[in-house]
C-alpha cells in the first residue's frame, strides 16, 4: 500500500517530531506539514522541517488527515485527555504519537477523544536522536528502524492500515504488540537502562575523581554512560509515566547486581564467573 | 627519545599482548618478538604477530631487553611473585605489564623480583580489543590511546624513561599516577561500570522478555550493555583483584541509583529531575 497525506500536523517539533516532518517531506508523503510547538516551531520552520506554524492545536488539526503527537509524553497525554474539540477532527484522519511509553497514552486517547478515538493508533519508533531540539532532526532517522505499534481496543482497521503504511513509507519495519507488553519490554531494554546510565554518570560526577575520570575514561565508560547525557527533564517524564514496569525492571536488575557485588565482596571467584557469564551469554547473543 | 629493542618477550599473546607484538613489529621497534602463552601462542605465531614461541618463561626472558606481561591479571601477579629466576633477567631490561589493575601488580613485582625489581614499571593502556584472543589484535590499538604508567617506589629512572619511550613510540600518550590512585579511578570509570553492564544484560537475559528484547532493543541498550559481552572469566579476575576500590565505586553508584529509584517510586518529579540532571551534567561535559 502506498500512501500520501494531504495536510499533516506535527505537534511538538523537537528532534523526533522534526524528523517525522523531514521524512514526510523528503519522501513526498505529504502535501503540507504544519507544526505546533510553543518552543521549537520557529526553529523547525527556519530549518525547513515544516511548511507553516499553527498557533494552536485547533488550527493544527483543522483539515489535517494525519496528526502526529511528538511532544514529551506528559504533554501528549494532556493533549489527548484534555483537548476539548477532538470532535472537529476529520473522521478519516489518522492520529498517532511517538511517545516512549504506551499504556497511559492509549488510555488517554480512549478517555479523551470521544467518537474519533477509533482513529487513534499509538506508535513508538525505536530511533533516538543524539541531541534534543529540531536541529537534531534527520529525514532518514526511521530508515531500517523498528516501530512498535499498539492499536487500542477501539482503533479501526483503516486507521491501523494507514498507520502501518505511514511508517513503512518512511523505511521502518512495523511490529504490533499491546501497550502493556510494550511498556514492560521497554522498561527493561530502555527506560531502566537509562536510569542506570544516569546513575553511573552522577556517581562519577559527584565523586572526588570526576576530573580525572573526564581525562582518562575509555570506550567502555563512553558507551555505558552515553544515554546518561540525555535530557533529564524528558526522561523524568518517561520514567514516571512507566513507573510500575520500570520499578519491576529495577528489581530484576538489582537481583543480578546484588549477586555480582556479593561475589566480589566474598572473593568468590566461581560465583562471580557464574553471575557475569549470564550477562555475557545474553549480550553476545545479540 | 627514539627507542629500539632487541629481543622482546610478550607473555600472554591474547588480544592485548598480540596488539603490543603487532605494534612493535609494524613500527620496527624490536629486532624480534617471542611469545609465551600456553593457549594462544600458536595462533599468534600463525597470525604473524610474533616471530617465535618460547616454551616457558625462562626461555622467553633469556636475553630479552623488554618483557611485557599481558596475561590475565592473576597470572601476571603469579609470574611476578612466584617466578624463581627473575635474577636471570638482563640488568638493563625493562619489564612492564598491561593489566587493568595496578596495586597488586606493583606489590607483586616489589615482593617477587628481588634485585631486578628496579627494572619494573607498571603500565595500563586504556585501549580494549572488542573480542578476546590473538585474532582480535590490532597493530594500531594504542595510537592516540592513553597509557597510565605507575612506577614503583623502586623503579629506576632509566626503566621509567624506556617505558615512556615504548608507549610513545606506539602512538600513545603517557600519564603517570600512583597505583593506588589508578585503582580507585579505574574502579569508577571501568571496573564497576563493567559489573553494571553485566548485570543489565543478565537481568534481561534471565527475564521472560529476553527474546523480545533481542528483537527490539535500540542503540541505547546496545551501548549501555556493550561491555557486558566481555569475557566473564577475565573480568572476574579484574573485579576481584581490585575488590576494595570496586566496592567503594559500587557504594557511590548505589547512592545515585537509590535516589533515582526512590524518586520514581515516590512519583516525585522534582527530585527525579534533580537526580538525573547530575548525571546529564557530568556526561555532557565529556
Amino acid at each position: 500500500m502506498t500512501i500520501r497525506f494531504g495536510k499533516v500536523a506535527v505537534i511538538g517539533t523537537g528532534a523526533l517530531g522534526g524528523s517525522v516532518a523531514a521524512a514526510l517531506r523528503a519522501r513526498g508523503l505529504a502535501a503540507s506539514v504544519c507544526g505546533h510547538d510553543p518552543v521549537n516551531a520557529q526553529a523547525a520552520l527556519d530549518a525547513g522541517l515544516i511548511d507553516s506554524i499553527a498557533p494552536g492545536l485547533s488550527q493544527a488539526i483543522e483539515g489535517a488527515d494525519l496528526v502526529v503527537l511528538a511532544a514529551p509524553v506528559a504533554v501528549n497525554i494532556a493533549l489527548l485527555s484534555e483537548y476539548s474539540n477532538w470532535a472537529s477532527l476529520d473522521s478519516q484522519a489518522l492520529v498517532t504519537d511517538v511517545s516512549s511509553t504506551k499504556s497511559s497514552v492509549v488510555a488517554s486517547a480512549l478517555a479523551g477523544m470521544g467518537a474519533v478515538r477509533s482513529r487513534f493508533v499509538a506508535s513508538h519508533p525505536i530511533a533516538g536522536a543524539d541531541r534534543a531540539g529540531p536541529g537534531a532532526s534527520r529525514a532518514n532517522l526511521f530508515e531500517g528502524a523498528a516501530v512498535i505499534v499498539c492499536p487500542t481496543d477501539d482503533s479501526d482497521a483503516d486507521a491501523c492500515e494507514r498507520n502501518h503504511a505511514l511508517w513503512s513509507a518512511m523505511g521502518a519495519r512495523v511490529a504490533i504488540m499491546s501497550a502493556q507488553h510494550h511498556d514492560r519490554l521497554f522498561a527493561e531494554v530502555s527506560h531502566w537502562p537509562h536510569a542506570v546510565a544516569f546513575a553511573l554518570s552522577a556517581a562519577i560526577g559527584n565523586g572526588p575523581l570526576a576530573d580525572d575520570a573526564r581525562r582518562f575514561y575509555g570506550a567502555g565508560l563512553r558507551d555505558t554512560t552515553r544515554v546518561g547525557g540525555s535530557p533529564a527533564d524528558l526522561w523524568a517524564g518517561i520514567l514516571l509515566d512507566n513507573r510500575g514496569p520500570t520499578l519491576a525492571a529495577a528489581a530484576a536488575f538489582r537481583q543480578s547486581l546484588d549477586r555480582i557485588e556479593k561475589a566480589i565482596a566474598d572473593g568468590d571467584r566461581d560465583a562471580l564467573v557464574a553471575a557475569l557469564s549470564e550477562g555475557e551469554r545474553w549480550r553476545t547473543s545479540l
